[in-house]
């Protein structure tokens, strides 16, 4: 393998951050840059970078701007959420689940140019350049990976700023100054860290929001929504059929408006610091407890508590960055097998950043109020069987307490 | 081990089913019932129960009335919260964790005044059964127990009624006709099932509530407290030293005024069927939250995790009555062991049912700004480092993508 | 449903306990009875059992022997061994692992005769009455299910032979006396408890061995044999491509030559006690350490690992009866989708009740001589890279220390 | 914290490797070296270490030779068995288990001596570095590691060869030419690997072997031993009271006599390869199994799943360096916890490479004759209580076979 690189694919958002990269790549290795923007509903114009590229130079035929995000929610959002994934107890991840759907793309797009190499903006400090540079190698064994973060010298925001003004690339106004915080944005989330974040003592500031209301602006008036499950995904809201990016869409106006999914944490990086993350997820925060609420009914308590016992693994899996990675295909077919009847409608009340599941149903409840009643029971259940079944879930114990007590 | 029973400790609410139960012990077995009545801090005047059980003719002795309360909150509610168990993702496990402390004084009271049976007045459809019972032959491997419900044929509300009158035991005028739903209460949660609750479809109605205010009528300003924690128990409100018992009790004044704590849940019982509860947990669902916060900044991330791994076993293990077990016993030496310096101060924000930590700090921390910073970090990390470590994570997918893909 | 029975399909060996039940049963329910006795490779005469039951009246028609030899590897003895579960850390289950299929064909049968009910010989205190009962009802809910060791009078054997006798049913001369020990069989494995295995201090005697040779009477010289897996089966020896069953078969032979697979266990019941047993398991001695063998080479890491982890879960469940569960089946899903390349040879030394793995080799090897090389590599390992790959994982472990230590 | 190194503690064997890195080292750095020499019961002669240091100019203060082998089967092995821990379900972890303990050693040493940094002679392809590092990391975090196999330009034996022949370095004789293969050893084991081992589908030959005899040639007759355990460690053979490496020294010479303890492993490495080792471990084999044998009769089953449950992961931290980390040290609470009554004698057959537990016994024995027996067992189990049992543990499956079946 010579190191002499003939083409790269970067994955650009046309920021000022990507666009010093694009020319750094350009000089640095003396080769063709072509360029991939994603469109996974960060809300951002996407044309704007395509002018970038070409004023950087960037062949025409070498600009990619893709709209990613139905395969983002159906593919990667929705199989996470079928786990009830939860980083650390409470994080959604919502960057974490994005950033191999960016780097499968990128791959794809550097076999159909025939590039050699790939990159990206991600920093040597954070899980991000973890998790595209594992979805590189596990999807292109051989491919080269160029981490500019970690290898140039540019290593302040003045001295970026210098190579910017240098090379001619546009600085929008409003990044001279150093930002107060960075963020990264799709549309399952916004994550903000860095800076005003710092001190994990210190509240969030409000000017750091940008996805949800203050739950205290939100409707004085509580809002009901359902939801309607089939084999584990969303499919309907308010009976209205949808598609996954749509459905996601439509959670994230009723999260933003009601203030919902908010989240102040302090994470644990796989490069080993601890780090405190602001994070939004208005649609992400309703569909999770919605998915769990349908599961309630539906889900065998043997498949319920297994999913349990798996979902703190599959988490940190997705957080750490090994999403194609066996061990995560292995838990997934276990999460898929379990969702084939978890079909069904939850009912949800919205208010003031608070999502409260209030009801749900299902063709294929397991929820058996003819076993469950107080009333007569016509003989559903033989209250005498529960003798038997606790004399011998305490035989054991019995024999160790005449041991040990 | 001959059948007669020479002496009966009841655990005794005063309430009528526990009243006929005694009365229905006395008369069946022709022995002497002692009863028992827990302080749990379920917020009921416990003399009437004194006064019932004199007139049912149990010796001045015979009548145990002992506040619990302290003892309940450090030593089962505390120890339970270091490990943030939550059953099926979402319950704080309110009931479960007060039944072992009650057979546990049950059987003490047992060997003081010489018993040889127990018994208790949960159904023969319910976890709680399980939960007593497998408490009782823990600590007293061959005490005999007996539970009426399973056994007598007073199996309509009708009968139980007649068996009141026809024994001049008091019928509160409330309980003439059918209650709407069932209730547990102590001083961490008060459970409803049953009745108006069993369509898991349907909204719980507001009169179920009885512990917290709805959101809707909460403060529309939001409440700042903090919560201090040593070795993973709180011990500090806003600053003020407080008991165990006092700091939830104070934590539950704050949940009730800002709605907090209330969950719907459709739930497996260890028993084998579903059932829909309604709970609320003001103080308990702070205090989760809390000790999350707290451990985010002292907890390191292989403990942190592995924690998370075992929380659902743990939570299981309650939810099932195993408390008194040697794996609940092991899980609780492992989580203990972690929690030497989970030690600060977390505070938090409360707002209409919301639960925000938006601060925490502690002389344990481990977060390091001086590390985490976009700044420059003044050689705390080297971020080449990053690519070593991408490297060999990513090594075995590297040799499985060049076999496989 | 009412209580009267119309027709019982009965689990019959042939055997006197099973006869005695077939009478009983007649007798008792006053209905016709219909047998079905497997052929699951236990080396026993089938015919027999023919003849007892038409001579106790069953219908030629009800009578049912079925060879479910290669069913019962392919579909059960395989899928487990995929997993490479061991109960308690050394048993291989070849009783558990029987039970399901037997139930299943049960209450197959029952659907074809028309039969309301499903019976058993298996004891009271034993786990095979859970394995047959959870089979029976998780595939047909509302079946009616007879144990009769639970429920009749016959509790003592010499009542069992009076009834015997009473009846004319045969008794087999060496069943008059008290048989030295209980024994279980079936192409896996053989399984002795009772009796003179009832001190776990005492050696087992060697009369109670019957599938192997004492090892200290195995040939004196080694033996080697190759084993080819596909997609984690077993399908050939020595090249030479076989069914599952006969492959089986063949493995026993090996195995009993060379005294394999004999284990003397104190294990722990499903129902709550303490029992010790003798396994013999000769061929699937062999197999499972060759199925370990193949996925050394094949399997990625974080498969093999998290398959490790699932294993004590996996194996718990199906010695408790739970193979036919949502978790038991999502674990399968998981298992299964690891072994899509777990194919090629094993090679392997048996020797007086020992099994080597001297060899492995496979097209899908995933291990690379290039990068373990001490030699050379050529590049495809960079040693400095495990300078990054430490510095972050220790980073962690230094924060710590810096405020631990 | 400046680059100037003024001291370097070395973890020296005397071999030719570490020899050639304390003359590296001295000459890199200009600075003092000391050396430290761990007698783990490798079975070589350490003072050849100690003339060697000497005559490359190490003062004789600053020459450590420490006797560390009861501490290391107190503290280290021991610990690790009462955990039954295996690796991949297979491996012994005897390599694995020694680096702590030296990595603790030599910073106990540079603390004593002043030292600002630590080295070691495990090459950069392999665990041990890992190992070595994580531990020097922890136990002082701003220690200087210096790895010279990952730094230096001696990249091939010949270049090593001609750098000591250079500085009068003494070559043993049989250095001079390649090894046939690499080998670590300690009391627990001897490890072998690399050169003619690198085919994973060649035998491994007999040459290979050092630490016992071939199965074929141990004795033709079985022997048969006793260990005595308390609270889950091993405190006498055949009655005679021992320290903890004196037993392990006994059950190595049984081991060794009667061919136990070989193992022939394809690996996953912590840096990412597979790879192929010999691992012979005589009395780790037998006290593995030995324990095993102890707790089946006086551990509770929910302890005893619960640590066949951990073992995996408790296995992989070891294994992969992670001795010095929360996570270890909490399973190790939760295992030693339930240690506490592994107290009683296993008696145990031993013949020709084969460890059968015959017999075990103990006063703290839960195995309960009276209750499993197969005769009359006078009430100590109703077998009507499994009804219930079954009944309810069917309860969901019932539920879901009526939806799903």
């Amino acid at each position: 393998m010579s190191d002499k690189i003939n083409r790269i694919v970067l994955a650009f958002s046309g920021g000022l951050d990507t666009s010093v990269i694009l020319k750094w790549l350009q000089q640095t290795y003396g080769c063709e840059v072509v360029t991939f923007t994603a469109d996974l509903g960060q809300g951002e114009e996407l044309e704007p970078a395509r002018a970038k590229a070409r004023l950087m130079g960037v062949k025409e035929e070498h600009i990619f701007i893709d709209d990613l995000r139905e395969e983002f929610v159906k593919d990667y959002v929705f199989p996470m959420m079928r786990a009830n994934a939860l980083y650390e107890g409470l994080y959604l991840l919502g960057t974490s689940i994005a950033r191999p759907l960016i780097a499968k793309r990128q791959i794809e797009i550097a076999k159909m140019v025939g590039a050699d190499a790939v990159s990206h903006g991600a920093t040597g400090k954070g899980n991000d350049q973890v998790r595209f540079e594992l979805g590189y190698y596990a999807l292109s064994p051989d491919v080269k990976v160029i981490a500019p973060w970690r290898e140039w010298d540019l290593t302040s925001r003045t001295r970026l700023i210098e190579f910017a003004e240098k090379h001619q690339i546009p600085i929008p106004r409003d990044k001279r100054g150093e930002s107060p915080f960075s963020t990264d944005a799709n549309m399952l989330h916004t994550s903000s860290e860095g800076k005003v974040l710092e001190d994990p003592w210190e509240e969030t500031p409000d000017f750091v929001y940008s996805r949800t209301v203050n739950p205290e602006d939100a409707p004085d008036a509580p809002e009901y929504i359902t939801i309607d499950f089939e084999q584990g995904d969303g499919v309907a809201i308010n009976g209205v059929g949808m598609s996954p990016a749509t459905l996601l869409e439509t959670l994230n106006d009723y999260g933003r408006k009601h203030g919902i999914g908010r989240l102040d944490l302090v994470e644990n990086r796989f490069v080993g610091m601890k780090s405190r993350g602001m994070y939004e997820t208005p649609g992400g925060a309703i569909y999770h407890l919605a998915h769990r609420g349908i599961e309630q009914i539906t889900l065998d308590r043997g498949a319920a508590h297994l999913k349990d016992e798996l979902a703190p693994k599959y988490a940190e899996l997705i957080y750490n960055g090994f999403w194609f990675s066996p061990e995560r295909e292995m838990l997934q077919a276990a999460v898929d097998y379990s969702q084939q009847k978890v079909t069904g409608t939850v009912r949800l009340k919205l208010y003031k950043g608070g999502v409260y599941v209030v009801g749900r149903k299902s063709p294929y409840s397991l929820y058996s109020e003819k076993v469950v009643t107080f009333e007569d029971d016509a003989g559903a259940y033989d209250q005498r069987d529960a003798a038997g079944f606790i004399k011998l879930n305490a035989l054991r114990l019995r024999l160790l307490g005449r041991r040990d007590r």
